[in-house]
């Protein structure tokens, strides 16, 4: 993509509402725009890294054999009134009236609308274990909304819910959805520590929040130092042997980690030795529930047992903020200058920055490197602007690209390119075709 | 994919509510299911095909240069107030008010928060033109919502927008959309045909529905059978070149069409000789707009001309039912038995039928077929259940995979399989390898 007909508005000074520096990064980096109080558009480069996201957790959620469908945004109350919940949610849930003043919501979660799918359509112990998501657009309506898309009122979730027979099966779906969620967020290089959580409006006994350390996170958090340096998993994990994932589930979950809500000072300091203890903030990316009978037994979704007997199924919830994830590995990853991106999840893998447009010799090299990254399926944003070299840094360095590659009329004289990494600021002097292997090795 | 561990909830019956084919057959195939009056959930087929379709639309969309963003669901209702329409819509217009009485509403298009996004941002004809679109649930509070997901209140919607310094660049636009147009639907394996249309409360003086011929559309269509007949546009058309791409508009607006809105009888009788008049019925799936400056005068989107005098810019906008195309396209290709899915928008590409699931031979080569269609890239539903042939003979025709790759025992004795092409009906005996040159050749 060529920067002169892309539309990427970034802005020179900070905005004054931003507070925390992912809204301000964003902000200026020209990923979003605020549309009203809470509720954003994405711009260009916002919605390419919110996509690269998406994807990521839709494939771990296909690979742990979850299947993808699509909820409506608007639903019916008559659920909500059914389970109970329509009037837990107070004044957070959207509520609509439509034209023949029949109540509506938008949907802040979906536990009702898919045990409802799930109650006409399966009916016998054999149609079991069942794992259903979807990513769709949910709605609170915060009563102040701010730090950006990281609390806004509109917002993209991943929901996933499990059905299974009994509480055993129901564990073993947790657990996979467990390691499922570790290898998400791993993949978007963050460690994301599973916490003890309180269950909340979605109700169960069983819950643990991911939580990503930043300091400019909503909750305090308290864990065991081992969990900061704790082992990348293994990439081979079978989601069919359940013993193996379990294992899995019990080492992330046998050191202490928990949030304010669930902290207990007395235990931490019995279980944890001084020097380990880790005090800080955090910020939820992932939440999972095991939630047992609590809307199968209201809303009648039983299925029939081998011995014919019919029994409400069990059900877990689990969610990722994918919108929220963008502001997270901000927070997480970002220096003075700007957004530093891990690679899986760059809006663009290089920048190529022209030096000095109006020099010939510079502008046709560029237009070569251009055509060859893209011919190699490397998606580039080509700095093609009449700018300073200054500007055009500091616009790269905001944006956070992984790789720039910079290319003036000495490095042409001397046959080189210059190849900048930006997580590092290392900087290498190297033939084009060197650059390019290091760029996609 | 096994179909045991599928959730794809057929039905045997016709459901009584559904008045339309594509309504009926996508509920009996298990693709959608409905949440409350003309809003649905969409289950894992027809999940599968709603993505494939979006991402033909995207393709396009990007290949014609226009660049993605994605703006909410939610708008404020300022800036319809500012623009005059939050009046026009009427009762469609789904009203919301939120948790500090603000007025909101669910957007049923987007030229408003656009011209908003490209004011704040854009400022000098020398950022022009620029090309937007976003793929984006919308809602149209319909009094008497039918006809499934055709005519839904909560729908899938791509809609783009044009911004140029004059009528001239505008156009321009407009006939590149037109021409991204076509190759969309062409490559879903439908004739759109684009008709003159009334502009309606989007504005403007230009406009074209693109409508599929298909008894049970919903506007009665006047044209040309050359059209229907017309030639596929090649693929490699010069976006840059606009001569060329003014060419292929005008080939394709030469003959005349025209749905019931503007028809014309005497001109229909004076141009068309008796012969080559076709009157029927047409399903529209996209319509295009240029509305020059309805929207930039109230909004105040002015840009620099070279000479520095700010004048407002022109806009058209460009629609596509994203998720109406589902139902469109079974509308027009199926049959008695079921639903017939164009390769490029199929769900799965090849259905794979056990015929006798508890033979150790018949099982054990279907699994090896089943693995090597799934190292081949080649996406397989897998009948794996216990069911009668016939049973899942009619399944399989029902949800109208492009091929059908039967195995049994009396084949495997032969050394063959039978492969079947569902649009012709056509049976062959032939070895595996041959079959699968076939299916991905």
């Amino acid at each position: 993509m060529r920067l002169t007909a892309y539309f990427m508005p970034t802005l020179k000074e900070n905005p004054a509402e931003a507070q925390i520096v992912s809204h301000r990064l964003m902000l200026r980096a020209g990923m979003i725009r605020q549309a009203s109080a809470g509720i954003y558009s994405w711009l260009p480069l916002g919605f390419r890294v919110l996509k690269r996201i998406e994807q990521i957790v839709r494939e771990e959620q296909d690979r742990m054999g979850c299947q993808e469908v699509l909820m409506p945004t608007i639903q019916s109350a008559d659920l909500w009134k059914k389970s109970g919940r329509y009037d837990d949610y107070g004044k957070e849930m959207l509520r609509i009236l439509d034209r023949h003043e029949r109540e509506m919501l938008y949907g802040p979660t979906n536990e009702e609308l898919i045990t409802e799918i799930f109650r006409h359509s399966v009916k016998s112990y054999r149609e079991l274990p069942k794992l259903l998501y979807h990513i769709q657009w949910k709605f609170r309506d915060e009563v102040r909304p701010r730090f950006g898309i990281m609390r806004g009122r509109e917002f993209l979730m991943k929901d996933a819910y499990s059905f299974d027979l009994d509480q055993e099966g129901a564990r073993r779906a947790y657990n996979k959805m467990f390691v499922a969620y570790q290898r998400t967020f791993q993949r978007m290089g963050l460690k994301a520590i599973p916490m003890a959580a309180d269950t909340g409006p979605i109700g169960g006994d069983l819950s643990h929040e991911f939580i990503i350390l930043a300091h400019t996170g909503e909750s305090a958090v308290f864990c065991d130092r081992d969990f900061i340096e704790f082992d990348a998993l293994s990439s081979d994990i079978d989601y069919e042997d359940a013993k193996a994932v379990a294992q899995v589930v019990d080492h992330f979950t046998s050191l202490y980690a928990r949030t304010d809500e669930k902290h207990d000072a007395a235990l931490f300091e019995e279980r944890v030795p001084e020097a380990r203890r880790y005090v800080g903030r955090g910020i939820e990316v992932g939440h999972i529930f095991y939630f047992g009978t609590k809307y199968a037994l209201p809303l009648e979704a039983l299925v029939a047992k081998p011995d014919g007997e019919a029994v409400p199924v069990h059900g877990g919830s689990y969610g990722i903020g994918v919108s929220r994830l963008v502001g997270a590995i901000i927070e997480a990853s970002h220096d003075d200058a700007g957004i530093i991106w891990p690679d899986s999840v760059a809006p663009f893998a290089v920048g190529l920055i022209n030096l000095k447009t109006n020099d010939a010799a510079t502008k046709s090299k560029c237009e070569e490197i251009y055509g060859r990254l893209r011919q190699a399926g490397i998606e580039v944003l080509y700095d093609d602007r009449d700018e300073r070299p200054g500007a055009k840094f500091a616009d790269m360095d905001l944006i956070g690209l992984p790789w720039q590659l910079v290319v003036g009329p000495r490095g042409i004289a001397s046959g080189l390119v210059e190849l900048k990494r930006r997580a590092t600021g290392e900087r290498l002097e190297l033939p084009l075709d060197r650059a390019l292997e290091k760029i996609a090795p």
